[in-house]
């Protein structure tokens, strides 16, 4: 019989995560500094650890995943690789549609997958407390529990409109003894700064990006860090193990590389965790699409430029080479939170300016409509960001079913919505819309990177 | 190295159910009628379809899974064994934890188990629409998606208590499609009656049934049925399915049957599934303790005694040979609803008459307490009724360490808490208390049934 579930042995987890920077055809460039000036490790020291900031500038391909850190994964990982037969059947394709089920870990998504190498790199440099900011609240979740685990203090930054939309994301942080916030917030000088000038904004993960670095450098005991759960190289790497598991699953069902790769993109983590190794295939020659998907109202690699630009509202971060909107755009209050922020991951953009990976972009309705599909077939509830891929998943399956072809697709179910629900009542009782950011308002927010130094778009043009 | 999930290829899935009527040493007394005989199948027909009644009055030993049950179950069984190596380590026990995670299902607990087959069954009778009644929202939730995968309407009536505390209960089950309102609701009569004498009640499960069976057999079309989430033997066969995948999996982690097995009771459910099928090697010879977990609030089985009394609080179900606190009472409104109910599963009830199985009862600080050292070891948020389970759990694991004994401790996670995250908030926020049951209330109730017919308390004192 054909197994819909894929499991590895615990002793078959992958020991190593892939570094997509040791493949790039064109070499990265570097961020830089306030001055234009490429930023050095000693610069970012009051920020990350220097452990984490090693990892965030390497070029090697294979670096090891210390024991203690899989230790703690054990706890939900090798995450199971599934097969979604039940919309197959529905959609009567003849696509096979397979996810990586990342909604199993304790916080209920990928983040963890990072959260727990992040602190425990921080424990080992000696720090005592991490900041963050959280978007839709998976990543405050996720850094919470990994703070805990590993006696660390955590406090964290959750923009406002996610916080008043998903009470449940403070209390289960709360469970795990974490410190949140809404922000804006009061507490830093950042958060003062934004209330002063838009006292009810929903706030944004570039708001709250500026105050949990605020937060962190401006403690004086030395002893505090920050935290990312997006975007940096190191966060994408950890995510690796993701897409390395896959590849050992898909053998276990079968197959060879998936045709498709799909994965929503916020900051690029859970995508790039899913695709970067198979990125290395296509790299070497293997025939592969690879699909991010964001959201309409956010549209930073398929309507923003490749730019450099600050990760946060208030710049306090270096300028990155990356897809994005403009550092002081803010984005409208959809649902998916964990999509809602201004660039892309500098890995994922390169990969998109190299042509490696091809961005879609999907409105709000047909993402809901998508993940109303999924809990009537699959029978799960997905986040709202997961649902973006779904919505892609479905409209190839399809596709495939009108080509005739027997594709395989495969698919990051980044996180379940169980603490999503508001979204899905205000979809089915009509209170939802969509909306695609206009071109007009695409040029509105470029002032904010227009005297910036420009990244080299580089590109091999092979793919 | 040691594997902390075992998992069941989904060809090793059990293919029937265990009947434990088969093997109790003492046969099971007959539900009596409102005239003290028999109830008759054709009685039961207006509420149950004919295909369950045969079930539920059957003592086969062995109860085929029908195919296409079995195909909607894959999308989350076999569930995954695991062990609870970090709350061992936690507690420095030389006992083994293992635990059946019934918290992958859809809906979050064990409860899809038989609202599959249930809805199945009623489908392919005819029937068109089923009502229920649900307590913590988990059997609601679990009949909602079932139905929901077979194309059957379903309505719900929810517990006010649970209703009021668990918002995203009735937005999951809206997403699955049921229609969910509060009880007491004035749509029944018994719930208008209800209402007359306490309108501020918190409701309970006998008031809730009452109203989902009223709905039922007043439903003049004659097709519609109605749906119970425990008490019942077929709901307790169709949970069988837990302990019979146990027993497999303990094999693949190289253990023969364990020497403690513990579930939470509620109406019974979660508990029989997993312990009946070890409570048959018990009745053939093996050592075994077999816990079922009460609260305080609510002790049927340590302090009510065994007696023929109504399932639910109106009298409209058949007097069922049980463990009751009289069908009148209603229990404090404690976070685990699904624990809330004033009588025991008749097949538990005579297997604790038997000394199959020894009952105990917790308080609800003590459970959450244990829920929180589960969240900070284990890393998941438990149900607060498993929670009751997990907090035996650790007394056994002490208890073995104490006794330097290495035994193996078998529990059923019956359910993840991540839409009881108020209980954890409360609990946080010191806004909780105990409550157990003064003996004297104990007794209150106790008129209730104290006109209807006795049952024999038969015990062939082996055990």
């Amino acid at each position: 019989m054909q197994n819909r579930k894929f499991f590895l042995d615990e002793s078959d987890i992958p020991k190593q995560w892939y570094n997509l920077a040791a493949d790039l055809p064109t070499p990265m460039q570097p961020p830089l500094g306030p001055d234009g000036k490429p930023v050095t490790p000693e610069m970012l020291a009051p920020v990350f650890p220097m452990n984490l900031i090693e990892q965030e500038v390497s070029t090697k391909r294979w670096i090891d995943i210390p024991e203690e850190v899989l230790d703690i994964l054990y706890r939900w990982r090798p995450s199971p690789l599934r097969r979604a037969v039940y919309l197959e059947r529905f959609l009567k394709t003849p696509a096979k549609i397979y996810f990586k089920d990342e909604s199993v870990s304790p916080a209920g998504s990928h983040k963890p997958n990072t959260a727990v190498p992040q602190a425990w790199y921080n424990k080992q440099f000696g720090i005592k407390r991490i900041t963050t900011e959280t978007g839709a609240g998976q990543w405050g979740t996720a850094l919470s529990l990994a703070c805990n685990l590993m006696g660390l203090e955590c406090k964290v930054f959750m923009v406002r409109i996610s916080f008043d939309q998903k009470p449940f994301r403070k209390m289960i942080m709360g469970v795990w003894g974490a410190n949140c916030v809404a922000s804006p917030s009061t507490e830093t000088q950042a958060g003062r700064d934004i209330l002063a000038q838009m006292p009810d904004t929903p706030g944004s993960l570039g708001i709250a990006i500026s105050e949990a670095i605020e937060a962190a450098v401006t403690d004086k005991t030395g002893q505090t860090r920050y935290a990312l759960g997006s975007v940096l190289n190191h966060v994408l790497l950890h995510q690796t193990i993701i897409g390395l598991e896959a590849k050992k699953q898909l053998k276990i069902a079968g197959e060879k590389l998936p045709d498709i790769v799909i994965g929503c993109a916020g900051g690029g983590s859970n995508f790039a965790g899913l695709a970067f190794p198979f990125v290395y295939d296509k790299i070497n020659g293997a025939k592969m699409e690879i699909y991010p998907v964001e959201p309409e109202s956010c549209p930073k690699m398929t309507k923003g430029p490749f730019v450099y630009d600050h990760g946060d509202t208030a710049g306090m971060t270096p300028l990155l080479p990356m897809h994005s909107l403009g550092h002081t755009f803010i984005p409208e209050p959809i649902h998916a939170g964990g999509l809602r922020y201004h660039g892309m991951a500098p890995l994922v953009s390169q990969a998109v300016v190299e042509g490696l990976c091809t961005p879609k972009a999907y409105g709000q309705m047909k993402c809901y409509e998508a993940a109303m599909t999924w809990a009537k077939t699959e029978g799960t509830i997905c986040a709202p960001e997961t649902s973006h891929a779904i919505a892609c998943v479905i409209d190839e399956a399809v596709k495939a079913k009108d080509e005739g072809k027997e594709k395989v697709i495969l698919f990051n179910y980044s996180g379940h919505g169980l603490m999503d629900l508001v979204g899905y009542d205000k979809y089915l009782s009509g209170q939802l819309s969509d909306y695609a950011l206009p071109d007009s308002d695409v040029k509105k927010f470029q002032s904010s990177f227009a005297n910036f130094p420009k990244p080299e778009v580089k590109k091999t043009g092979k793919w």
